[in-house]
């Protein structure tokens, strides 16, 4: 998994109706020589903009929400749980 | 997933069979550190070009869209969705 | 998946056996950031040297050989089309 | 599989119920190009700070421990070794 | 796939039971952008230091290793075949 921050929400109104009422939020790889590539993940957990999450990536996340939503998604990247905020991911210790 | 903006579509007379009828298009990645990686994807949505895009990658798009065309295709990125206009993907707000 | 452009076959004597009578062919990535970098494709379509390919990647190419192929073949990285000549790929149009 | 070094413990009290009593540690890439990246595995090996682990990735790694733990698990990066204290991978040889 | 060149064995005597037995050797990439990059790959083909081998990646390594021992293997990098000795994969030609 990667640690991310949100960056903020994105809309897409013309999308697969697999994808409907699913939370998609742009966010920014945080931590080591990946820091600042962007991706796009789901989230269901109810991650806020300026929080650190963590994501699972690739076909874990479309088989692992899948089975949680009971249908098929095609999505590459899903917030799985939110940093405790005492937890000093960003100070690299 | 990743934001992308098609540069235009891809011709492949010569290809398997599975990919017969199916839209390609060459995408450029938007946004972050790999903005400017080219990637080639699937479009079923109806992707104009210049427009940004979310790209669904791996196997997830494999699956996806197999499941959406009752076959199996060789295709490891799909446009799942168009981003609306006045989300501002590329401000980076 | 991404455009590439094979350099040569690959010869490989000491192999898996499923991968017996498969054409190997290392290529070269074309086009934006990771133009340059180098894989390794199966190729089943009849790509020359020189010519522009789509190549789709990971489990996707492994599934969808083996199931033209009948047979578990260790592959990750597939020649699914040759592109067309006149398709103006490497200016970036 | 990756060769990384074990930073420091994820503490996300909100995360997937799957997820709950796995160990999940902030590791850096060792070695190579890609020294540097930071990844979040997690650990049922009981790796220590510091220590040399080997990183197997991607859905391979959701498949495995979905498999020891008999549940669906969100996790992308599995430890799945530790690096003998003898074995000199940092000095490249 | 990629071409690789051994480094040396990787020894790991704390890890899952499902890895004993199998040769771990930790393997550069050779050619291209990724030149330099290290991967730990599992070796039943019998590859040598400084040989050139042809190396599968992700779950495609998992599932073919897996179904050659016929149990589940957290393994997501195999060397598939040697290169020939004459094949100028480093030359570029």
């Amino acid at each position: 998994m990667i640690v991310c921050k949100p960056l903020g929400s994105l809309w897409a109104t013309k999308k697969y109706g697999e994808l409907e009422g699913l939370k998609l939020m742009r966010c920014e790889v945080v931590g080591g020589m990946d820091a600042g590539r962007e991706i796009v993940c789901a989230d269901t957990v109810g991650a806020g903009i300026g929080e650190l999450v963590v994501v699972a990536q690739g076909s874990t996340a479309a088989r692992f929400l899948g089975s949680q939503l009971g249908r098929n998604v095609p999505v590459d990247a899903l917030i799985v749980g939110i940093v405790d905020a005492d937890c000093d991911v960003e100070q690299g210790g």
